[in-house]
């Protein structure tokens, strides 16, 4: 049953995460000059770069979504609720790229635009370590065979989310070039360091059963 | 055989839910004038709020839909056929909630828009109640191991919001914002008070094979 | 092993159908004029129209889709290709949904709309069977413990579709409406007659297992 | 657990793989002359031929992502990011196909188009291949029962596409037309010949377990 419930939630959610991260496409709007179309297609460089940006952030925040519910052992109603709240920021996404992309393009509004996508990542951020505090407080939902170390050091490497877009947020009032970047960091943060310690999973004899 | 049937129609299902919970995003439309963005960015609360009603009424609406489905042993082909009733009324949902973000940034036929996005909600909920009555009739699709208190507390519960909807739905034509509230209330009703006693299952035995 | 690919095939053709089933509502465009909101929105009905009866239709084809594969017992490579044509087609239908929408709504161009559309589920039926006949052939494909009574009755009641649609498409030239009655009755015909032998299914011994 | 990981992995990606595919459609624009509806469907033909050739495209990607997904008996972090990379290729396909679509109607900026359009097949065939050699090397994430022979000559077959697409990209500065071929033949390429012998592991006794 509890296979089941984590199972059909998690698919959910890869749903809403698979969607979103699709979606992103639809606002790389076509060139409205074709005569001159190498030209046209290379000054969308604003919609790529945010369509990059976004999708390795999504792509990223699915990462450890993936990765918290292996820890788990079983969900509640509360887990369920707080779920929906990440998926109803991740959804979100496409909206502050959209934003973003003609922002950077037409050089209009790129401090509001870049705070604006800061933002919303924090917010994830936020939500996705609610999520989890809820989920680990006391083991309340994480799964009897999870090391302890484990979760403490997940606890403290999801905290650098919110800190970290909260700081992009900030630098993006001076400098939205700056907050992209730092955006860019943070995902390299949670896929490259902890890559070599979750690689460890892979091989670890816990892994096997 | 009936463990991957439920499984198939939950994954079908499942995907409809998180596709039109995700297209609610695409309502929101890019503002027009770049030069003032943080402005531009706040007059948009109409499409935000209706963004979050519609995305809170559609995932609870998952829950439940992810609830009985936990409680069904078994599915037959009426089931399934109301269940694409379901999913018929659930992915509409992005149309009545453009119209009502519209409405209410416009300030022009909120009370329409208002009635119309209710009374959607409503048809959703009626629809609902339909498949949960099929299936727990005399137990017709229902687990054997689904203690029998819990299949008549969900049949009277779900009875509340085809109730709700309607009233909504009629204070609609002379108070939008009150009709709006109670479709927010409505969504509270459905996560919160039946949070307790169903996070109790979570820990309940039952729960256990 | 064959259980899994099973699965995922089963997966991802669910993900096809559900992203289609859902955006069909993309095709139900806001009303220009708010000021006359419930009229405007009334003045929708060829769109809601065309929704319920694309919406239903792709339903059905999901609920034979869900059905056959529940025959199978293992799948090939020949079959992935006939079902990559199937989603195809499938995942078109909005296309010719959305054109007949507009047509019926101005009035111009029904009968070619009409036709479009009945030659579309034409062709999405006629691939259906080849799939389903290329799997039945000598039983390639099926499950030992299917019925050999059910494989038959199954390739029967699946050459109705073809020829049904092909009617509609001709009778379409003339009368549009007839032809629309028709694709509707084509879906209840699917749903409702079969229902009742599919019904029994659910409840005979062989599910057991 | 690493059944449960594959399978999450696996779902997630047919879901961004089913909704790209599915978002072809949405650039087929509704003519805009009603009064002439048969020629103005007609007219459309390239916007049907680059919905075909995309999907029977990111179809063939998408069975050889399931196939490879078969030969593998667990996952790592880093096949995780290399898996977001290729469904960020996978998922940008709506727009090169978009931008094609019009160009050959327009007859305007074809050989750009058709070169962008080559170029980012062939970006999702390196991606793929990465992915692909990662995971072989050494048979790293390989199931213990994949007989190294398959594995051999699948490492082989998949050199063709990258090569293949390079050709058409290539090509299409001088002859769109030939290189739309060259994708056309590269499908086939994989979806045909290799079908037998692909077909011949649905039978062979190693499937049985």
């Amino acid at each position: 049953m509890n296979e089941r419930e984590l199972g059909r939630v998690g698919a959910f959610s890869d749903g809403v995460f698979a969607v979103a991260i699709t979606l992103l496409v639809l606002d790389i709007h076509r060139p409205g000059d074709f005569s001159q179309l190498p030209q046209s297609l290379l000054d969308l460089w604003p919609s790529y770069l945010a369509y990059v940006t976004s999708f390795v952030s999504i792509g990223t925040f699915w990462m450890h979504h993936h990765y918290v519910f292996g820890l788990l052992g079983r969900i509640d109603w509360v887990f369920m609720g707080l779920n929906i709240l990440i998926l109803m920021f991740i959804a979100f996404m496409p909206f502050p790229t959209a934003v973003l992309a003609q922002s950077l393009g037409s050089g209009e509004g790129r401090e509001a635009a870049t705070v604006f996508y800061a933002v919303v990542l924090c917010a994830t951020s936020v939500v996705t370590n609610a999520a989890w505090q809820y989920a680990a407080r006391g083991r309340r939902l994480v799964s009897p065979n999870a090391p302890a170390d484990e979760i403490r050091m997940t606890s403290q490497t999801y905290l650098i989310g919110p800190v970290g877009y909260l700081i992009a947020a900030a630098v993006a009032f001076f400098s939205p070039w700056t907050a992209i970047a730092i955006c860019g960091a943070l995902v390299l943060l949670y896929v490259l360091p902890t890559s070599h310690w979750l690689a460890e999973r892979g091989t670890a004899p816990r892994e096997e059963n």
